[in-house]
């Protein structure tokens, strides 16, 4: 259904593949610092910092499914059917509806330590945005440059994890994934020594056979395995390019495509996959018809206005076609040619 | 290592991964209709269909890793190390160096039929292509529109296998292979009836627990297997468009990630991804640097010429960036500006 | 390391596997109706149910592993290291050091309603039975005719679990075994249908197929998947001779051989296998070193007396010499020999 | 189906599982020296070593499933259906029915050596026993002190194949198993160190998750894995009593439990399990319903005879009943009754 990932080079990066049978309006939305925001229990802002991600805007709302702030703070929801539990408002100041909970968290905190703080008392409620929009049932990803935090809200209450693993899917709760993932420890991204005996002859017939055992369906908890692994023995250099590079290739390496996950008459796919560069407010990214990485930078916006910013993800395959120039009757890149 | 590919809808799509720890000095290579080949054994001809597809330049000549010809017959050599068996000339029709196989079938052969037929004393020669370039172990996919052969030479023999899976990768040889599909032919793109146990009720806590057991690490045999379970499930409409692309996410579904596979200090990741409409001569490839769709069409070029036309595979992310335009200020993308 | 099964036919028969790199003295052992019992909080008893199950005894003491009272409730203890969480005595009713729990639970109540009533404000202690035997970390099955529990005191407190799947192995804890068996509900006993690709001809080249994905190595996890599986599948008429034959084949089918479990300069075995028709008062036994079982009817002793009775668990293979009779010349068995 | 095996200690064992849905008659036969044997194409010959082992009686000829001679060269038949070709008689001196296989073999050999020689022009045809029998698809183990061999006559041809496994099973054919089986490598008796990745801290939180990994189902291939895994890893003393034990529990390790292969209507199960000391002449074996081991012992009967002497395997429990005893009211091992 969902994959969130961290990634640290020189800049802290933070994204997600957002799997679903279908779109939600989903648009790269930067919200500038007066937006006003208007809290069921914590009260209103007009005054705050100015965030960019992914997000259906409705009435004029934008609705995050991730997102980072001006500080690098960044949080992404994703489903967790079944295992999330709402609780009426409590009364107390933590209290904050789940479809709030992104813009509550980017616009009090600027990092992990701050949302620790205020999440002393957090009690997520099962009050929704509209008679429309009920509340899904999610879990969070909370990260900055030094950790990643797993916020669940279960039948046994609030569990806030340290995730070590830099990835998160859906079910089942953090705590099994974890234990699940002992299962692979004796994986590696090496060839294998045998161990299985000393008189029998075995041969490492392909390259990657280290890994072998890693699940490759797409399964919340086999995506999670996979991607963990991957995100684990990933290798990138330091530059911007690199890094959104290998980004989306770990993100890609628990895609899913079209016909693998059957629902009904539809099927569930990696709608998009974003990489936020979480310290210089930039965010990139590729649908499932478009292949081609597109950027947007929010430093090259007023963020001292209010009215969200909105950019379409295109859905359109955007072809380089090498030998189609207008221009010169050659390819666009042919030497003759390039600007 | 590498994964070939299959695909036919309203035309015949080919292409492959190529995996390895460095490139080769790939190119996307046009070979006019009257480019000279001399072949070992089977004479000199410099009449021929064209060819498109991706090759190294070595001395003037196209060294092929795949392939197609004007008339559609489409072919890609994988490794195939520690199995292919490579003999002295037999001194009959058949001979032909490993190096030389893809154009000797491609300039003789418009479809597959044509291909069994010059295939039958089939015998494929030890011979260097030069002192710094000995034979490489190889075996190969031929499709066309109706069908997909795998070409193996192994110490028993020339072995031509139909192949059912549109997909083909390393080893173990294509009999293997297909006895290992046959364990994971319970598995299917929805979700799980309980027949564990009538006793204890169990939980589809995930879409896509159907293909639970795919593996996903990736090794030849693994990525085989989950390479044939997506193609199998694919589904597509017939455009260009909507092909090329599901296409290529068949192809990142087996890709190999940096760092996964460790070789030595280095490490072997998808160079590049390719995909022929073998119908209409067009090449679509993506690298591991450049996730946007670059293609070449060969029928816009003089195909009655003789020399090798060649485009680089541009390895740089080719970012579009959305609110950097320098004309208008805003994103390339915005109504305002878009061409 | 252990496994603990419970099976429904014409009676109950409850039992287990041992799993340990050396034996612990144990026999079995029947402690009567009046030897006296003095737990550290709930008081002393020398009137109570007999039980029967396998034991140490140690000054005197029946330290049970597994046991069955008059009434036909079952316990068994199994290791939960790194898992089960002892706290210091609260000074409640509920108090009780983990080497008591036994035979608590056993003279006290006749079924699991009653155990559960007893189990209200359970606390098992971190007390020691001596200086010598500190406790271990354990978790217990607790069944009856019309149901197992089982009993897990961990960090988050004291957790009675429904447990459908009629065994019960070592760690993860118990949700977690359960979460993991929703990975496995497509399993059955029965052929595979073909459901991976309609147009790949796949076979079922072996009876079992349909359970392909059950895991076989030794692991507590393992164990327990293939142990469910084994008990949810097995087909056993009623009589007391299969009963008692298809109960010792499901625990065989999570049998510890020697030398697949490496501790150190060791290798733990399955020391003992146990049956207790639990209707009956009737203990079968085999060890790692003697296949036949052996029988224990606790009917047939003084039950009204207080001295533990108990019988030596031999280890030695008592083989049927066939041909070796020592009175006929022939085989023991032969129609002429046999008494 | 079926599960061969050969252990070297300080004698040679061999023996195996035969797994079907109903018995065959099998009974333990010794063929003494003096049986005449009249094979289609070979002759007749009625001086021969003797042989032990498992066969049904046929009109008075003994159809073995498996067997050893008093020269220890031992060979079992196993079901190798979809597989197996069988010819029509090629009027050479190696045309053998293969029915007629097990004794050919034991009655020309000491050992493999002398197997190889005379198998040079082997070919085994499509005759049958009789037309109530038709020939069974079937392959060989043939085993010696010093190795094991595998006999396949496949549609490519007759393939003897060095077996270092110790083991074999049915489908596929032994080079498939071979080539699966380095799947297996990096599996091992011990714990696992965390390659998966440097920064998530992971855990063994059982004994035996070294062999994770390892299959566990009864399908043909899974129990190849499984019992090679046992056997390879297996720790045994060189005494009989151990040596026999010690087999019987890894046979046991590939074991199949009634209800856990559904046939139509019916089940397989492990009908017997057999181990022949074939330095020794001895023949172990227990049944699915006796686990108690029974032996016979070759060279306690006249060898100098010629009507085969028969053992029937008794499939009743026998109950060791330790508190029964009718002498002395106490159980028959108690000190006070022991003989």
């Amino acid at each position: 259904m969902c994959l969130a990932l961290s990634m640290r080079n020189r800049d802290h990066y933070f994204g997600r593949n957002l799997d679903y049978d279908k779109g939600y309006g989903q648009q790269v939305v930067i919200t500038p610092r007066h937006h006003p925001f208007e809290f069921r229990h914590a009260g209103a802002t007009d005054s705050h910092t100015a965030i960019i991600g992914t997000a259906a805007i409705v009435n004029g709302h934008p609705l995050y499914f991730e997102g980072a702030n001006e500080d690098g703070l960044c949080i992404a929801g994703l489903l967790f059917s079944g295992s999330s539990r709402y609780n009426p408002p409590s009364g107390k100041k933590g209290d904050v509806a789940s479809h709030e909970f992104i813009p509550w968290v980017l616009t009090q905190c600027s990092d992990t330590s701050e949302f620790l703080s205020i999440a002393e008392d957090l009690n997520i409620t099962n009050e929704a945005f509209s008679v429309q929009l009920p509340p899904s049932p999610m879990h969070w990803m909370v990260s900055d440059k030094k950790r990643d935090l797993v916020v669940e809200q279960v039948s046994s209450g609030l569990n806030i994890h340290e995730n070590p693993t830099c990835v998160l899917t859906n079910n089942p709760p953090f705590e099994y994934q974890m234990m699940n993932l002992n299962n692979y420890m004796g994986l590696s991204s090496g060839d294998v020594i045998n161990s299985f005996s000393k008189k029998i002859n075995l041969w490492n017939y392909s390259r990657g056979m280290g890994a072998l055992g890693l699940p490759g369906d797409l399964s919340s908890q086999s995506r999670f395995v996979k991607a963990a692994f991957t995100a684990s023995n990933s290798i990138c250099n330091d530059s911007e390019e690199d890094s959104v590079t290998q980004f989306m290739h770990i993100l890609k390496s628990a895609e899913q495509q079209k016909g693998c996950v059957r629902i009904g008459e539809g099927y569930e796919i990696t709608q998009y996959s974003s990489c936020i560069n979480a310290d210089r407010g930039r965010m990139y990214f590729t649908t499932y018809g478009n292949s081609r990485i597109s950027v947007v930078d929010m430093n090259k916006e007023d963020l001292d206005s209010d009215d969200p910013i909105s950019f379409p993800m295109d859905d359109r395959q955007d072809f380089d076609e090498l030998n189609a120039c207008v221009k010169c009757g050659h390819g666009r890149r042919s030497p003759s040619c390039r600007p």
